[in-house]
């Protein structure tokens, strides 16, 4: 495995801030200069969940608790913290959460997001100064809702638009549809559609049948076909219901094997822009002037497909809303000028 | 493991049947006399994913393709045969799937139940005489649906109604729901809850939260509270978000991590009844006289449980549908007189 990917050279720049994207399953590191441009970045496979073992080399306070989130920390930045023992650190995502480095509390929705960055969580780290951590966002409500790292790449993303109200997806593994109205992040609903998706793949019957060639482009016919059944009539037994036919439509000769995964994705993405569009419906004090998408750009084209087919949209897509969301809420902070 | 439980003791009665509920996970065998009475009964753990493997003591024609199968006969029924080696064979489930002994094409529906007897498809066994294998049903739809197992065990259910217009709840891994309309089936759907349950507790997030202890009784409070989301305005989110709710209380301190479990399956089931209600409501053509449920005690007590919730029902439960569906299933093919 590649663990180390530097996409930019480094340069010569002076480091500013060292800033983390620390999830479940990876952790992005950036250099940031004192004018807030992104001077080197890397990607590690060290989310929380699958944090460095311990080696003979490590560092004699890479022990103790919290060791491998340390661990992590050193291998990713030992250099960048060496030639920059002053830049601030900061990290948003799950490394704030229960199972995370240190729990940095939610905070409440409605709320203005230049709070966030006021409401750190500082952690010392004993590899140069202290890390700061972001806190997640908490809806009370009958069903809660709960995001970490997404407020980030929203309130990096927001920047760009006049709008005073504006929608925006977060596709993934658990997919955020967040309410942005009048410079207030107002509300937001959570689809596990990814997750699902990957559980039923792996570890249900819809996945024996399915062939699956990497090296092949995704069916996109496939995917359109799943992504309608939401709005026909027979999307009406609901998506426990009609995910079964992803099999049957396979026993009966109608969806080859190598087209059942993207039938499946669509389906369920096709169940969740429905029932968004439901929630939007009912939503009276909200009409966004603007649907913006950030993530993955193959899981964005996919949900502006399956938007497309619902009447959703025209869609913005976010570019840098992670790192430019890091920024801010240094500044917001007052980690950097 | 215990792999034979002989249920009833064996009596001195004439073997005229011998009959096989063989499914994915298990092979329930019966015996019975000339009066339709199961004389024994025992249950092995070899589903058609779960053959036994290949011992020394196997007999010689236990080789070979489906080899598993024969040896599987041989190992839950040899005695039977032995006394009486002309008592027909009979089996109804995933046995006669595709990765089953041998193929049963399936017959399509609406069609009157006792056609079912009169298309089965014979294999040899090496064993006594031939398996003669019930046929699936399938249903012709933009979404189509298939069963293997449960037309069974409606035939079984029905001659015990006189009402013209029953609706067949049979919960389980895949729950079905049959439309019985003048003697005919008339239609049926398919929900994957069971199996969407065991995916998510086990190869998600919502697992991770959840403490479960077997020697507990089941958390009824929870489980009606899961139940009833899907009737209030939250549930308008469908099931791909509404799911998230059983981490996101057990994170605020609302749920606890032993009341998760319950949550979880009373929140499907409460979306799979939601549906099931919507569906009727618009099937003009359709209007039971009778709902019932077939299935495992428990499993028939939370459906109830979540019907009675959603304002249908009464609900009956029906008895022994197994075996008096192989019964009459042998009676319909002549096998039996």
């Amino acid at each position: 495995m590649n663990q180390q990917q530097d996409t930019d050279k480094a340069e010569e720049g002076a480091t500013a801030l060292i800033a983390l994207d620390w999830g479940t399953s990876s952790l992005r590191c950036y250099r940031f200069d004192a004018a807030g441009k992104v001077l080197e970045q890397r990607s590690h496979p060290w989310g929380i969940m699958n944090l460095p073992a311990a080696e003979d080399a490590d560092q004699p306070d890479c022990s103790g608790q919290h060791a491998g989130f340390r661990r992590a920390l050193h291998k990713a930045c030992a250099d960048w913290i060496a030639a920059a023992p002053e830049a601030p650190l900061i990290a948003a995502g799950m490394v704030g959460s229960k199972q995370g480095w240190c729990e940095a509390p939610y905070l409440t929705v409605p709320l203005a997001p230049d709070r966030i960055g006021r409401k750190l969580t500082r952690v010392e780290t004993g590899i140069g100064g202290p890390l700061y951590i972001v806190p997640g966002l908490l809806q009370v409500s009958t069903l809660p809702n709960v995001m970490r790292g997404e407020e980030t790449q929203v309130i990096g993303a927001l920047a760009q638009w006049p709008e005073k109200e504006v929608l925006i997806g977060l596709p993934g593994t658990h997919s955020k549809w967040v309410r942005v109205s009048n410079g207030r992040i107002a509300h937001f609903d959570t689809f596990m559609t990814g997750e699902v998706y990957g559980a039923l793949c792996a570890h249900t019957i819809l996945g024996r049948t399915m062939q699956r060639d990497p090296s092949q482009a995704s069916d996109e016919a496939a995917f359109v076909r799943g992504a309608r059944v939401a709005q026909t009539a027979d999307g009406n037994a609901g998506v426990l219901s009609t995910i079964f036919s992803s099999r049957t439509l396979g026993l009966t000769g109608e969806l080859l094997p190598t087209a059942q995964a993207d039938y499946l994705s669509g389906l369920l993405i096709g169940h969740e822009i429905a029932a968004l569009k439901q929630l939007l419906a009912t939503a009276h004090d909200f009409s966004p002037q603007r649907l913006a998408l950030i993530g993955d750009a193959a899981l964005c084209k996919r949900y502006r497909l399956a938007l497309d087919l619902y009447g959703v949209g025209p869609v913005t897509l976010a570019q840098q809303a992670t790192e430019h969301g890091l920024w801010k809420l240094a500044r917001h902070a007052g980690l950097v000028a």
